[in-house]
């Protein structure tokens, strides 16, 4: 060790010392972890790198990247005060690779220069011994580790154990009063098989199969050292994502969240299990032995690129992560069994009749009526709720109700595809839908009732800040569904799942529809993998003032764009002028009234230009303000306002204020935006406001609903098909067949008018 | 160096002398690549790391892992049996953290234990010289940067420089001849300056500054080093992503994926450039320095951890990554360029009278019909071009011309919001489209078609082994829309550009359309970031034979669905038999036909146990065989195929053959899946034979457009609101407007119907 580095460690050394009077230690050592929250305390740690993650590399034969992120995990959990303990493998593999090259330089430099081009991997060896091979392996590990770890200014120290070890009393007090000191000097201890001193292997293990001793052996030393020194978590790192309720890559394998032991029998160990001896029928009996003992478990991926950068952290803060094995049994069913259940009961919902769904859905918003008209008046104000929200709430549930008659089922298209082969395309719900939502529970009875409208199953996962509500909300919801035994169409999720964590079943899930702050719907967005999000990160409004614009229109629809809820993403963020009215009357009142409203002005680049003395300039001019701020600029004509808009928008709602009606009539049909408005104010684009009853958000996106989206939505298509034996090659050129591609009214019953013949 | 080290070193020497008769060297030394394409062939590589990558962690201080995966790259690629040099940087700030330990240590314990928590980053230090820094950190950073090359059993070797050194003639030789023999031994030379002996940094450097004078200098160092050792490709990791038009942040700013020196005004450095002194103006002028000696050289950033990993292997197979400086301008349009043309075409189009769309493309139906009858027989051979396929393609062209008709601009609603504020719902085009295709030129002029009628700008993509029939069908695409001054619309990729990179311009796609394999549709919605990819990877479609089924039906419907073309994606894969068939004739003649037709059956588990001698068991009831072979299962009931069909399929095409209809009736109703048949193949689910003329593909996807898609698909909507001066204020509680929420009829024209009053 370097002078300056161990001075570095001897100084951690007494910021340790001083910590320890002051940082209590997370929680009494000897009882395990009940869910995945309570790991944020774990505050001695013990992980566990299988051979798979130290060695196993993708060309060069060793995974440094890997190796190194997970060190740096280590060193900075080191550095938040958690005591941390690495269980290593890989010396095996390590001194393997050494040794094969000194035998090959050992051979003759001739034979070595005639044997081809890739002689280090193709040149026949001897075997080599697997406790030979970790001996040669030790140092070579032992110096990377502390390379690396020097980055941090974090010391380790090498530990040689045998799992003989833990039998002899005095062994494990001498190691257990070792290890504790080194804790208590902040040092990581590095602890590894002494695969010198160990059984030999069984005879028929080849060089392919060294590996395994150490795997088999790590795994229970991991686990016996944990509960020796009485660790709070075990994380082991291998490279399978944990339990699986049947061998993995089966149809019905899925991965286990919570493994609770009282379940054990229903696992099937694979016979063919990718990882061999040291499989995961042997992990599992170390985990369980570690929870017996007071230490939580995690089982987890450590080769996967996508998660080794953070998979530690993670599981230190709780995420899902591979298999948590807990001494409690998990309450309720886990977000996919919920799921499950509210796809089943989805299809059930979707397959009852209109009228039902129709009256269901009355029953409904009565009694979200009644829950919301019975909130104290207290938890109303909170909510912002006020009469006249209240009001347009009931109102649009309403119209939800009379729109779900004829919603799902609906045929679109008829066509006579040939004699007595006819094809419907019919609306039917997309499947399940997540919705997100922020501290406004309003809009609970409105989502629900638009996906029981449209015979979709829903996901809620709401705010903390509304827990409670939410929770009454719900539960009225629920109570009219199961009149008609679809209680768990809706369902709500009450546990700890992280919202990320329910953006990745995206075989569960079909549609995720956040509710919130625009850096929700980004956060969505960038969690959600392989699942479409339906909404808007970003609303920049424009209003543009033409010419031939009447005065008091401007006035009017620029004061409301912008003032009548600044936060809106309906609101107006850049007022375009055309250059005409700059310094007419015109522009001064509108100067004037922004003034009066206290709206801060950002000049635009051309804006500020014309003008003695600008106002600040726009540092963009694609800014959300979402306040009392607006961009001004500059436009030579209708058409520049439109290319800038283009430029600059966010394709959400653009207005033209104009008495022109040819200007016009080109602007809304030019402007590529979700909304174009003429003469109206921006805030119009709303669901309720454009009479789709509630409304589930604003799009941007350009394929499926785009603007405000109600029940429509929340729609897809299927096609049916009604033959009377009909194959294709009936239509082949010496078939007997022709298409018709006949167009049929789309107005007759769906069933039971086939021809006869 | 160990002992071992040096011997595999000596190996791999060894090695070299004998590949150094093999293998020639890529390119003369002395040019630059003309495109990124040739960088593939670059022999001798410059590597240079600024002080951002080597140092600049996320917490504890270093970017071990970062540095981890570049070595991890350097050392794959010198296997390879390049030459690699790293010019590195970061000994200063190396330096710094050590001498702050050092200098922290030495003042009294006593003050450090009274100084708060995190005295390491807040106690007041005494500024630091740079040069001590540098030459205190020197050799810790040798140390890490030998300690990871070991992993890869490469060597490495100090060097260090200084910018005079490449002034004296004398100097620079041995510095040259040294390198050469370094690079013979296969090590890989590491530079750096020399900080100790250069000039110090200017008086009001304080420590943040220190930086500054390795970068700047280690920028022109990289250059000078790069050809002086006539290297070929110099490429400069920093935390930039490369060189932009304007200064990065600012609203126009555009990274540069090429810079040819001529262009060099239209650039503009920002005057508050994050890289400080060592910015982008030094980094470009030692760049084009580097250029003009025949270096070619790539700026990227090599902090991003998204990239880091593959950053220099990517730039190494002529990925687009950061900027490629060139010699030789670039010809025609960039990618981005094109896809810019082609929005604006495509909103002229788009805004192309109906009726000029629909004349158009008949026009261009015409040309293609004949273009496809003037290729020569051999070609339409080669493309499987068949008469029949011919004659349906004409077909559907012909009926997309007459749906173009009315197919933008619809009003699909119409709503009077309030009196003189009236909503309408129209559909317009969806903005760009990017279609891949694979050897498939019969695509073109389909996907064209649909295209031009739904008011689509289109980028085309074509498969290698058909450029040149793509090209023509192209040129005659072009030539009718250049009749209508449109002719940008639809532009082909004729670039080098990879698809991946054309997936990540999701500011100009709107909608990705593979068209081809199974494996490209899941390369390309795994390439896809951020924009939707219309299309399906799997076709796992079902045929359910019921109890009460006709067996002249049964056959002829399972034998087309499996055996017409059995890689289509609508063909069986499995089907599922009522228990109550087993042992009957049918049941008999069902496979008496699939032997006939030579379809290998793949037992599902029910189905083997029900036999004595069962066929091999099938491996997973989510197989797609794409063959002539197929799964069988049996289920008990129809309720039981929908379930197993709801766990097992793929959501695309599933089919029952029975005659009683209300069975058939209960299916239809409960399967989730794009087209459910009855008495009908499977192979029916196809946009032409459904009539929607050419089809751009079958979707699985639950939003959008679902199963075949044809020209509806490619459309969205807009809302147009008319008003007369209307705000939402006007309708607040105690305004003086009320909601109407009018249905009005959509038949009536577009524009001119409002109210006068």
């Amino acid at each position: 060790m370097l002078m300056w580095q161990f001075s570095a460690c001897h100084f951690l050394f007494l910021r340790l010392h001083r910590e320890l009077g002051e940082v209590p230690f997370g929680r009494a050592h000897g009882s395990s972890c009940a869910h995945r929250g309570e790991l944020r305390h774990a505050k001695r740690i013990v992980v566990k790198l299988g051979s798979a993650v130290v060695t196993r590399g993708d060309e060069c034969g060793l995974a440094l990247g890997r190796l190194a992120s997970i060190v740096e995990q280590v060193a900075m959990l080191q550095n938040q005060g958690k005591e941390m303990m690495i269980v290593t493998s890989g010396a095996v593999a390590f001194g393997k690779q050494r040794l094969r090259h000194e035998i090959l330089l050992s051979q003759s430099v001739r034979q070595a220069l005639h044997s081809g081009h890739n002689q280090l991997k193709d040149m026949s060896l001897p075997v080599l011994e697997a406790r030979a091979c970790a001996a040669a392996g030790q140092s070579g590990l032992m110096a990377l580790y502390e390379a690396m770890f020097t980055q941090y200014s974090t010391c380790t120290a090498q530990v040689l154990v045998t799992n003989l070890d833990f039998h002899d009393d005095q062994k494990r007090q001498n190691l257990n009063s070792t290890l504790q000191e080194l804790l208590r000097m902040n040092i990581v201890p590095i602890i590894n098989t002494n695969d010198a001193v160990v059984p030999p292997p069984e005879p028929n293990s080849d060089l392919q199969g060294v590996n395994v001793i150490s795997i088999k052996d790590n795994d229970s030393l991991a686990a016996r050292l944990a509960v020796e020194m009485k660790a709070d978590l075990l994380i082991a790192l291998s490279d399978v994502e944990g339990l699986y309720n049947s061998p993995p890559g089966t149809d019905d394998a899925k991965l286990i969240d919570i493994f609770y032991p009282g379940d054990q029998q229903s696992i099937t160990y694979g016979t063919k299990s990718r990882v061999g001896l040291g499989g995961m029928e042997a992990k599992v009996k170390a985990a369980l032995w570690a929870l017996q003992g007071g230490t939580s478990v995690v089982i987890a991926n450590g080769t996967d690129p996508k998660v080794t950068g953070h998979v530690i952290t993670d599981i230190v803060e709780g995420k899902k992560v591979g298999t948590f094995f807990s001494e409690v049994k998990p309450a309720g069913p886990t977000v996919e069994q919920q799921t499950e259940m509210a796809r089943d009961s989805g299809r059930n919902l979707a397959s009852l009749h209109p009228d039902q769904v129709s009256h269901q859905n009355i029953s409904i918003n009565e009694i979200n009526e009644q829950s919301i008209l019975l909130l104290p008046a207290a938890m109303l104000k909170r909510l912002s709720l006020s009469a006249a929200k209240l009001n347009s709430l009931a109102i649009g549930l309403r119209q939800i109700a009379v729109a779900a008659q004829d919603s799902v089922g609906r045929v679109l298209r008829r066509t006579r595809v040939a004699h007595n082969l006819e094809l419907e395309q019919i609306t039917v719900p997309i499947g399940v839908l997540l919705v997100i939502f922020e501290a406004r529970p309003d809009c609970l009875p409105q989502v629900s009732a638009l996906a029981i409208a449209s015979g979709n199953a829903l996901l809620l996962k709401g705010g903390k800040e509304a827990t409670n509500t939410n929770r009454v909300l719900h539960q009225l919801t629920q109570e009219a569904l199961s009149m008609h035994g679809v209680r768990e169409a809706i369902t709500m999720s009450h546990t700890r799942e992280e919202v990320e964590d329910l953006c990745r079943l995206d075989k569960m899930i079909d549609l995720i529809i956040p509710r919130g702050s625009s850096q929700l719907v980004r956060n969505i967005q960038r969690a959600a993998k392989g699942i479409p999000v339906l909404g808007h990160s970003e609303g920049i409004c424009h209003v543009y003032v033409d010419t031939d614009a009447s005065v008091d229109k401007v006035i009017k629809i620029v004061r409301d764009s912008k003032c009548d809820y600044p936060a809106a993403c309906n609101a107006m963020e850049t007022l375009l002028i055309h250059r005409d009215i700059l310094r007419t009357p015109l522009f001064d009142q509108i100067i004037d009234m922004l003034r009066t409203e206290r709206v801060k002005i950002h000049a635009g680049p051309r804006f500020a230009s014309y003008l003695t003395f600008s106002p600040s300039e726009a540092q963009s001019l694609r800014t959300e303000y979402s306040d009392l701020e607006c961009c001004m600029e500059v436009v030579d004509s209708m058409q520049e306002a439109v290319d800038h808009i283009h430029k600059y928008g966010s394709s959400h709602t653009d207005v033209i204020v104009t008495e022109n009606e040819d200007t016009a009539e080109q602007f809304l049909q030019q402007l590529d935006s979700a909304c174009v408005f003429w003469n109206a104010s921006s805030r119009f684009a709303d669901g309720y406001r454009f009479g789709l009853g509630a409304e589930v958000g604003i799009s941007t996106a350009r394929i499926h609903a785009r603007g405000p989206v109600g029940l429509e939505g929340l729609l897809t298509t299927k096609w049916v098909l009604r033959g009377d034996g009909h194959t294709a090659a009936d239509f082949s050129e010496h078939g007997t067949m022709k298409y018709l591609h006949e167009n049929l009214p789309v107005t007759q019953p769906l069933a039971g008018q086939r021809d006869s013949n």
